[in-house]
């Protein structure tokens, strides 16, 4: 019997060849997946929108760590060097209990958002909006405040932005009304900074600036978060800076106006995309 | 040894006996499970909220009817005599294919609003408003063309009126505008009636019928769907009339907001509610 040769393949590669892995509750963490991409131009990365759940903002915390576990064992089957948690409800709710889990890095967008708004600010009057489970959540309150002790913290539940701006209303005296209702107190509390704390607020960005006032500094956590994971990522010496990273896209559900809203989102058509996976279940 | 006599059960209970399923991406099917404990007070009903993966509306054909098969399973394991696909999304997208793939009797919501919406119109202008995946399926214009070939059909999706329900705005200036956005031109069409296509839409009732006029007949497929049932239970010889039905509700996930919208849908407080389930996924 003739045995056979078997090359030995290096056990680990190169760790700063592996690609980034992004993970959302839906299409809208293809903001923060734009501006990382942007930013980091030599990184390869990995998408996942869990699109055939989405939304997480109204389900349980309970719910919403499950489903997040399920993304980041995702992700860790990818092989990926780094995980960014786009998705706010799932970074408010779910971040504490992944780093108690698992080893990968991890970074949220809770934190980046704080830190950029913290140095918008003077006198320290800073809101906050998102879906009702990341204000309820109180995880942008509290590290404000934990930061910031003597800072001014306002949060404001906002939950009919996310249909609007998946509608493509992003304009118009329905915008309009519906952000009066919402931000009204906001300014009438005269915030200096508003973070817009959910992957999808950015699109209603020039909306929001024209109700909230040309004082007002609006934090967008998508590219404070891309900052702060090349900040991480030189830290550890994980960089990859040669060659031309690629965007690939998974989806756990290809809905109807899947293409439309991904080039809302990701500002240019995303390659390699549409490919659908089934999540492990944790029962 | 000595053997043990085991009490021999009868197989079969006597099937009128056992319960109704009643299932809905979320608590808006509520509205249906009402009506039919209104309808019919003898008969033990069993809800299933899939509040974990809810909406359905935006989701694919294909992922819309997994869930359904799922829901479907999960009702006959508990033992009922016929399932009602409360939600318009399931009913337009899967039922055919949940009856062809299982034997129990089912009822979705499409039908009897069609048949109660004929019985409205001389002329035979109709309008049908739901969700996008509902208005795109088709399911309700081709089921009116089909019974009234000489009928005027108009669809249009109104992907706001969930959001907006769900959040508790029933009334006021929002739901005008949204209203006037999405019916100016059913209204201008002159529709004699108007089928509410989708659990939640009932709850606008009255800002609806503001806007379209005292002429519009309203259509409510709960109430349609609840006659429906009956007569379906009176053909077979399955009608349960002595004592008082208990309505059980499972959900799949137990949401912030869950008692404030069971009250919401239900009309009273719903017992044995917030029995949370977890639904055997197909692969």
């Amino acid at each position: 019997m003739k045995l056979q040769q078997v090359k030995a393949e290096p056990v680990l590669k190169n760790i700063s060849e592996l690609p980034i892995g992004v993970f959302d509750s839906g299409i809208g963490g293809l903001t923060v997946a734009a501006a990382l991409h942007r930013r980091l131009p030599g990184e390869d990365i990995i998408y996942l929108g869990d699109t055939a759940r989405v939304p997480y903002g109204t389900k349980s915390d309970q719910m919403v760590r499950r489903y997040a576990i399920e993304c980041a064992l995702f992700m860790l089957n990818q092989g990926v060097k780094l995980i960014v948690v786009a998705c706010n409800t799932a970074t408010a709710v779910a971040l504490p209990h992944l780093r108690e889990l698992l080893r990968v890095p991890m970074i949220g967008v809770v934190e980046p958002g704080v830190e950029a708004a913290l140095k918008q600010t003077g006198s320290g009057r800073i809101g906050v909006i998102g879906t009702p489970s990341t204000i309820a959540s109180g995880a942008y309150q509290s590290r404000l405040r934990e930061l910031a002790p003597a800072a001014d913290v306002y949060g404001q539940a906002c939950p009919l932005l996310v249909p609007l701006t998946e509608e493509g209303r992003l304009e118009g005296a329905i915008v309009d009304m519906v952000l009066k209702d919402y931000l009204s107190g906001m300014r009438q509390k005269n915030v200096e900074a508003l973070i817009l704390g959910c992957t999808h607020y950015p699109l209603l960005k020039p909306a929001i600036a024209r109700f909230m006032g040309a004082g007002v500094e609006l934090v967008d956590s998508a590219e404070a978060t891309a900052h702060a994971v090349e900040d991480a990522l030189l830290r550890e010496g994980l960089l990859r800076t040669h060659g031309r990273g690629r965007v690939k896209c998974y989806v756990t559900d290809v809905p109807r106006q899947f293409n439309r809203l991904a080039k809302l989102f990701f500002g240019e058509k995303v390659s390699a995309i549409k490919t659908k996976v089934h999540l492990q279940a944790l029962d």
